[in-house]
């Protein structure tokens, strides 16, 4: 096990009705807050009506940024740095998913910042103050209610990169189930295997003592497959729905990552696949990841693979190794069909065009991965996700 | 699953050379240090060196409260409490185990309290302001580095009680595996058999739909149980010895407990047990745990237990639930054998005088336990445990 830091420190306000902490979470920033949201959906569901109340009530004064794209752009994000300017902002209230968390963050360090926003994404050093963030998630997936990454993308040089910072981790975040009730069923979907794949990049590592680290990504793992289908025949069980927001939190907030190195392998993939395409990060993740998986078994990897298929599918094992964890690719490979996403790219519309631009992008990233990869290696797996 | 708040602010800093980092946790609180510590052991380990000179070429000034005792007693709680009024301590500094930890968190809330510091044990709601606490830990235990809980002794009385403040979570902790080689093997048996009892306490609720939490309870014992036995038989275990000291933070800062209810069930009969008979808790905790389970072991608790027996030590899912649950009391009583904890009252010298007065000082105690107790259901346990 390698050394680690683990500093969490986001109060968690978790359940039904816990909005109405939502003040008292952010009495002690200051009143001017800056409430930055995305599309429609908290307008329909009656989450934005609740924090508006709620600040009415307690005397916030609020500035507005909506429109949040699901791919955060920078745009937005220089957009909100000046609104926390002219506005003296003192608190940034994130409300949605986590591209608003994401965006809400960068915002937050960017409005100290004398330079372009974007420095700050392709620099995290450049990072020195950071307002406070709390959050109101209606979305499980990211985990960025609870940690000090956010990516962001720019499109016009079809770049989606991460960044991070100690201060971007959110003072307070509220996570209610129930405002996943109305989610659509391929948000759910893809915010699950997002989940999941935030598991995988952790849990597929070289370091062979992280046994308790282990076995929690197994848990986590368990519960997506035991509840993202309840989730979406049953939008409104309640069980299925904080299961799955309660993983998303705990999938990446240092956890299941502590004591590990090397490269995560699928997430910088698909960053370059949004980055040109737009998709969900989500959908692209479930296409990659299984392929992934399939490209990189061998004699080293063979029992990881086999130790997945054993303690989260419940194979045998008494099995042979390659038997169980080839049993276990495909049952992951099946439960993201079951759950509705599209698991080829050319049902997305990409074809292999971009292939050898986007591979080229990623030369050198993943010599520190756990099984390192060439531009060549990338190819083929994006040619597998056809 | 309930709702719930969870906030575990404390920065672990987490590994073998970690104490390095101590003068930089501990300078954003000042520079006049209250170090708290037990008996020899660290003296002879050589962690008191290393932290006395850290603290030294870091100019800081030391005062020193030595000889906190395994079950910590209210009057060195006083004597802290004066010596930070006396030499207006800034921060207290814990090295050590849970009962230093404890100790220096009802030192850090007394001193600021104008009576005398058992009113704040008996009463949390007195406690109103904390100093801020670091700890240094040499024992894999109590979890008491990573949340609010603190146990405290008052012998003349037989009273040991528990007391918590979110102002008691340490603002920093740091857990160097290589601090437990020199641990006499009966302290990390002990040390095991109370992180364990941690999860049981947890694990064994009303709650169903608290898959998640579930999951983690039962990758902690899992944990435990493959990696005791290697940490006694070879002490300098790396892989052994962080396993267990990552296990035991987690096992009590919150994560297993959340989302449940319900009042715990050994703990508060052991403690009565070390309060009159000042044993070592976690063996306390190792003898009652099986005979606990044995009897509240029923229709209503089966499918509990078939689930422990399933996912923490692989029985086989399609027996009969009762042959289940009952391999894995089994299992879990050999288990406490193997590691060498005696797993007799009896063995301590403890007989059947004082069953009836403990028993009846804990009327009405498990009225909201997972299985509510009468004092007759106490005392026929305690029975068992002979």
């Amino acid at each position: 096990m390698k050394n680690f830091n683990f500093h969490a420190r986001t109060e968690i306000l978790f359940g039904k009705g816990q909005i109405e902490a939502l003040p008292k979470a952010l009495a002690p920033y200051g009143k001017k807050v800056l409430l930055v949201y995305g599309g429609g959906s908290i307008k329909r569901n009656g989450v934005y009506d609740s924090v508006i109340k709620l600040l009415g009530e307690n005397n916030f004064e609020v500035t507005e940024l909506s429109g949040v794209e699901p791919n955060p752009r920078i745009e937005t994000v220089r957009k909100g740095a000046k609104l926390c300017r002219d506005n003296q902002i003192e608190v940034v209230l994130a409300v949605g998913g986590g591209s608003t968390i994401d965006c809400s963050k960068v915002i937050a360090g960017a409005c100290f910042y004398d330079g372009d926003a974007w420095d700050i994404v392709l620099d995290k050093e450049k990072i020195t103050k950071v307002l406070p963030i709390v959050t109101v998630l209606t979305l499980a997936a990211t985990g960025s209610e609870m940690n000090k990454n956010a990516v962001i993308s720019k499109m016009d040089t079809n770049d989606k990169i991460g960044t991070s910072s100690q201060e971007f981790v959110p003072m307070a975040s509220i996570c209610d189930p129930t405002y996943m009730y109305t989610l659509p069923a391929i948000q759910t979907a893809a915010g699950t295997a997002d989940i999941m794949s935030h598991i995988f990049e952790n849990y597929f590592k070289s370091e062979e003592d992280t046994y308790v680290q282990d076995r929690f990504a197994e848990g986590i793992l368990r519960a997506c497959i035991h509840y993202c289908p309840t989730a979406i025949e049953k939008p409104d069980d309640y069980s299925a729905r904080a299961n799955l927001m309660w993983a998303s939190t705990l999938a990446l907030n240092g956890l299941t990552g502590a004591g590990k190195g090397q490269t995560w392998s699928c997430h910088p993939i698909e960053h370059e696949l949004s980055a040109y395409y737009d998709i969900t990060h989500g959908t692209g993740l479930a296409i990659l990841t299984p392929r992934w998986m399939r490209y990189i078994l061998s004699d080293k990897t063979v029992s990881k693979f086999a130790d997945y298929g054993v303690n989260v599918f419940a194979l045998n094992p008494d099995e042979d190794p390659y038997k169980i964890a080839n049993k276990a690719i495909d049952l992951t490979e099946e439960f993201f069909k079951k759950i509705g996403i599209p698991m080829h790219l050319s049902e997305l519309g990409i074809g292999t065009e971009k292939f050898d631009e986007i591979s080229q992008k990623l030369d050198r990233k993943f010599d520190d991965a756990y099984i390192p990869m060439t531009p060549q290696d990338v190819k083929k797996i994006l040619e597998m996700c056809l």
